[in-house]
């Protein structure tokens, strides 16, 4: 049935930045918004219909609040899936499906996924606990990732060598093959209902040297075209094998010897897609809605060249947030500000972002960098 | 001071669809927004972290509404300036100022104030009453408007023969010289406290032959760099004799002669602008936000040609809102559709709007068609 989407209740879990960006779209579609965070103050809270303050892990409180919605979809991975389960059963839509997001908050079982499915990937080793990984000096270099519950960064080590082996994680995680990789690339794709099948062009991701989160991203990548149409095969042959309905994030190593090999993935609007606001024809938070309500999927076209900055709390700050430096960014022809509403800044924590539209790609650098530089978010 | 505009508190009178669109653009830059609106289920009502039902009308309403914010804007016309005054005199921001709401709430001051200050328009005569009207017959055609209350349309009316002298409206008005003009332009224009001046491109208007309505808008308009510059000339030298801080929309007729002329003016968003959410760098929601809290003003330059077609609703329908056609409108490549989120529709109802962004401009006006004729808003 067309526009079957119309006036449907969409529950997100998680109420925070992604849930928020996700809202400014929604609001264009009249997608009536429920959204359940256990921070009474969460970026989304007086933006939704119904704002629920509540355990995103406990099975109840999910449960309760999925009842009152048509369709229920994520904007975090850590949340009870038991609940999203009995909700598919009772004929609720959950998007992507309560199995996937299991899937996708055990690293362990996610590297398992790309073995059995043929889906490139570093080679790695299942890891019960300390003991267990220090049998594998052999296999260093080596990123020693916690099965569960790590998020931006955390949870994640690079051991180097015999001597990083006390440190590995004294729980079920993995040891994966350090990949002194040329590029690091993302691939955003969708997936309806109806099967239809959208990717965003590649973009490149350049991390923060220490803290393992991102600090300027690139769209689109500057690779060959062969090589950004391997990428996205990739990113929609995930998103088939897994046979999700929604949006996923694909992040990939491309090898010095020019491999794609997918690191990690996130079933929901991801950080190195936020520049699609502005740059593409439809952003990753619209394409989100269209693929969870069954809508058509937008046309992902890029208008324009773009670098995204991320705005961290800065180190040695932590309370209520200032942001330092706006002036000059907003007078700047294609500059956009996304301030996310936290009051309480900490060091790294994510408080926004800034997107730059340039055509050229060397003065688009420059600016991100000038950006970065220029706004800080103290206390 | 730099940066004074972080975490103030805006209140919006009114509650529609730019009030709606204002706070798509608001949640970027961290602004906290309280709503008035005499509608329990206007536009805005779950995107405000205050919400308050009320008439925008009543003296005790507004002052009390006002009281708890920084900067108080609109988004109509049609409220009570003395408790706008009251607040100004206790130290509140009020903008667009309130002697200039009340300016522009009387058609007659409004052309009166072109008049003192040598701003181009048609020809007028001020009339207090039908009899009044009717000894004009020497004066016709002309265009018989009501000084208060007119909206989208009403209180306007086309008298071209002493026979229709008799429908004149019996009370205070004016008629207008009928002004058989070449093309209808729009310019908005913004101006901050720091004095900054910024304008949009002229966007050209294409009315419904009965509704008075806008029907379609093309951006930029189809004119000489020379007419585009007058006409921006024009709406600078309004909002700057007006003294006006925030937004301005000012309507203009090219005669045939190649006159431009000032038709009326909006101190707020205006429906001639809702293209440039996606076909500009900064939106006028954006551009309105920036120019009351006194942030710099954003970049206004063209992104790309843009259409705009208004949804209303259709002929025939009253009751809850059903939406056709969506489908193959939301797969087109920049195509924007923007709901409103009214529950119910009435014939001629603004129910939505739709962007359209396209390179060839023979092609845009074709698809425009193709939209205003394949959406139907029904109930």
């Amino acid at each position: 049935m067309q526009n079957d989407y119309q006036n449907k209740t969409l529950g997100i879990l998680g109420g925070g930045q992604l849930g928020r960006m996700l809202i400014q779209a929604a609001i264009n579609h009249n997608v009536d918004i429920h959204v359940l965070d256990p921070d009474p103050e969460a970026p989304c809270k007086h933006l939704s219909s119904r704002f629920v303050k509540g355990d995103l892990k406990d099975f109840d409180t999910v449960y309760q609040f999925g009842k009152s919605c048509d369709v229920i979809s994520i904007e975090i991975e850590h949340v009870n899936t038991d609940a999203l389960r009995l909700l598919e059963t009772e004929g609720k839509k959950v998007y992507p499906q309560p199995h996937i997001i299991e899937l996708i908050q055990d690293k362990r079982k996610q590297k398992q996924f790309y073995r059995d499915h043929g889906i490139p990937t570093s080679e790695f080793i299942l890891t019960e606990n300390r003991s267990d990984v220090s049998i594998h000096a052999g296999f260093l270099p080596a990123v020693n990732k916690l099965g569960r519950e790590g998020y931006d960064g955390r949870g994640v080590q690079l051991l180097k060598k015999a001597e990083d082996l006390e440190k590995a994680f004294d729980a079920p995680g993995l040891l994966e093959k350090f990949i002194d990789f040329e590029k690091e690339l993302a691939v955003i794709v969708a997936r309806n209902e109806r099967g239809e099948l959208k990717t965003f062009a590649p973009v490149e991701c350049a991390f923060h040297p220490e803290h393992n989160l991102v600090e300027f991203l690139f769209s689109p990548a500057e690779i060959s075209d062969f090589l950004s149409q391997q990428a996205q095969n990739i990113a929609v042959d995930v998103i088939q094998k897994l046979g999700m309905v929604g949006l996923l994030a694909v992040e990939l190593f491309v090898t010095k010897e020019g491999e794609v090999l997918v690191n990690e993935i996130a079933p929901r609007p991801h950080n190195s897609g936020h520049h699609t606001i502005e740059a593409n024809f439809t952003s990753q938070f619209d394409q989100h809605l269209r693929a969870v309500l069954n809508m058509p999927l937008g046309n992902t076209a890029v208008r324009s060249p773009a670098a995204m900055v991320n705005l961290l709390g800065e180190a040695g700050y932590t309370g209520e947030a200032l942001v330092e430096g706006l002036d000059d960014a907003l007078a700047e022809k294609g500059v956009y500000v996304h301030l996310y509403g936290k009051k309480i800044t900490k060091p790294f924590r994510k408080m926004g972002h800034v997107t730059i539209l340039e055509e050229d790609i060397a003065t688009l650098k420059k600016r991100a960098q000038k950006i970065k530089d220029s706004i800080k978010i103290k206390a």
